[in-house]
């Protein structure tokens, strides 16, 4: 049996092109004018965008793709699935219409890889009601899988990342570390049973707005997902977005098992050092262990929404979702700006 | 100065996954269901979807991407973009939102020829009035850069393939011939200037809606763009979807200069070979020299529009399309199905 991790060089969200370099590339370009309906834009090349249809309707519209970072080839197309719906779900909208993007090594794999592959990926679309409507396929070195997914939302009613408020209790619903997990997995550096826990996280869609009532869904001032970029980038990007800072309670992060003991023995990916890079200026770690400071900096894949909510309905918010995903915590609350846009402590 | 097809082993639409082995993996899937909304999925990997917003307005949506055909990255930016554009526009629709999908070896490429790739992509999407919303990169080994596209589209008056009518007269807008001359082009086989008038082809944006009127607009029965497939493929796709059969005269087919002496020159892709093998059944030729008969294999990149329409138009359209493009001519007409589904004479 192929193990997926073994035909690449670099998996999942740490192949991203470091956030520093994007910045650099893309601040040379001269891009197409902004056409009326476009509400937000993703020139960051991250963040889902909003194209206004109606007063009531808008497109939620992103695209991710990556490596396989596990060895089945069914959960490597239901990660990249529940990863690439996740920025529907953090901007408050319902994913409707995918479409794939494929790069496979048709000289190297069998065709029932790729149809492993596809079934994982069509069996997330399945649970999140979405249809699979096209999709573009290449022979290639190595092989990438994901999707460009369009989904509806409340023109009225989108979270983005600059609605957080001084006040407000941060919640984050999944676990960090897949990062430094999936490194040590590609080196097997653990029993195959070790990973599952993470595995079973980055399978599982984001799909917090199914578990929410209304007024639970009204409570959230801001969202995002925590992906490449780790919980520093993500939450600095949310923190210079809505003019505030972030203080997180370091002991209250949710963690697999395997988190800090992948980190203390070194599994680490270039992703590690760029997101660090990227956030030091704007980070402080008030006495807290060098080895645990990686986490901030881990790239997940198919990682957590982090939720910026009115903090009365924090505890009920946390309730609700505990069913379903069970490690959402809370991890500290959003403070007035200052020039550390993220504190831990 | 790099020269970016000097970086890829295949370029283009040629490394596309071949479509017999496309139909292979398909077959073995259990995709999710189709959603409400969805009138047309592309469920084979390659036409553009519609999904109803309300009875007047719905989305086209495509998604292509692909590897280095020209040397210069902005050129391939810019066809990377006409031809991503070209399955909107083949649908009836105007392109409204893009996310760009980028793959590219950092430590190869200054940042400056990634940005260039950029700028031609965002001079086209300019040109089509279309908005960058997003996207993803990542490092890999070879680049590669396409885009996903939403347009909107007049519900009730969308172009597919199944609207061909006995009868109608064939219009193809562009010349034949893209995969055999990228194919000459990487092997620098004639003097550069050879190659600019394909590479100003393959740049030009199919936005044909744009120089008709609503007569004109209305006779366009059927239409689809002809890529990677080649026009037996393309056409072949399209008379089966339409029950007719197509009868194309040989002599009046839109070619570049270069496009027979390349072929006979025998500077060939796989996919000449997979597209003939995936038409070889439905198609039949008529006395056609062997040389030539490659034209039809030959896989195109933003390649033309295939239409079929209205005979009484016909005339009127060729002479409202020639100031854009140039070589717009009609080619044949649409018969009665029979075994052949493509008929060259």
């Amino acid at each position: 049996m192929i193990k997926l991790t073994q035909t690449v060089k670099k998996g999942g969200c740490a192949a991203k092109v470091p956030a520093l370099i994007l910045k650099e590339i893309l601040s040379g370009v001269r891009f197409p004018p902004t056409i009326e309906g476009v509400l937000i834009d993703g020139k960051d090349f991250d963040d889902a965008a909003i194209f206004k249809i109606t007063d009531e309707l808008s497109l939620v519209q992103t695209l991710d793709f990556f490596t396989p970072i596990v060895n089945s080839p069914t959960d490597f197309g239901a990660i990249a699935t529940a990863n690439a719906l996740s920025d529907v779900y953090a901007m408050g909208g319902r994913p409707k219409t995918c479409m794939a993007i494929l790069a496979a090594p048709l000289g190297l794999l069998e065709p029932l890889v790729i149809q492993q592959v596809l079934q994982g990926a069509s069996d997330v679309m399945s649970e999140a009601k979405a249809s699979l409507v096209g999709g573009h396929s290449i022979d290639d070195d190595t092989l990438k899988f994901g999707l460009s997914v369009t989904g509806l939302v409340e023109t009225n009613r989108i979270w983005s990342n600059t609605g957080a408020k001084v006040g407000d209790v941060l919640i984050l619903t999944k676990p960090l570390g897949t990062g430094t997990i999936c490194a040590a997995l590609k080196k097997e550096a653990y029993d195959e049973s070790e990973f599952t826990e993470a595995i079973n996280s980055m399978k599982r869609l984001n799909n917090i707005i199914d578990y929410l009532d209304s007024e639970q869904i009204a409570a959230i001032h801001a969202a995002t997902d925590v992906t490449g970029f780790g919980l520093a980038g993500h939450g600095f990007q949310l923190a210079k977005a809505s003019k505030v800072s972030l203080s997180i309670k370091h002991s209250s992060l949710p963690l697999f098992n395997l988190s800090y003991t992948s980190l203390k023995d070194g599994h680490l990916t270039k992703a590690h050092r760029t997101n660090k890079e990227y956030t030091v200026s704007f980070l402080h770690f008030f006495n807290i262990d060098e080895n645990e400071q990686q986490i901030y900096f881990d790239p997940q894949t198919s990682g957590g929404l982090l939720l910026s909510v009115k903090p009365s309905m924090a505890q009920a918010i946390v309730e609700s979702l505990s069913s379903r995903f069970s490690q959402t915590s809370i991890i500290g609350s959003v403070v007035d700006q200052d020039e550390n846009y993220v504190r831990v402590e």
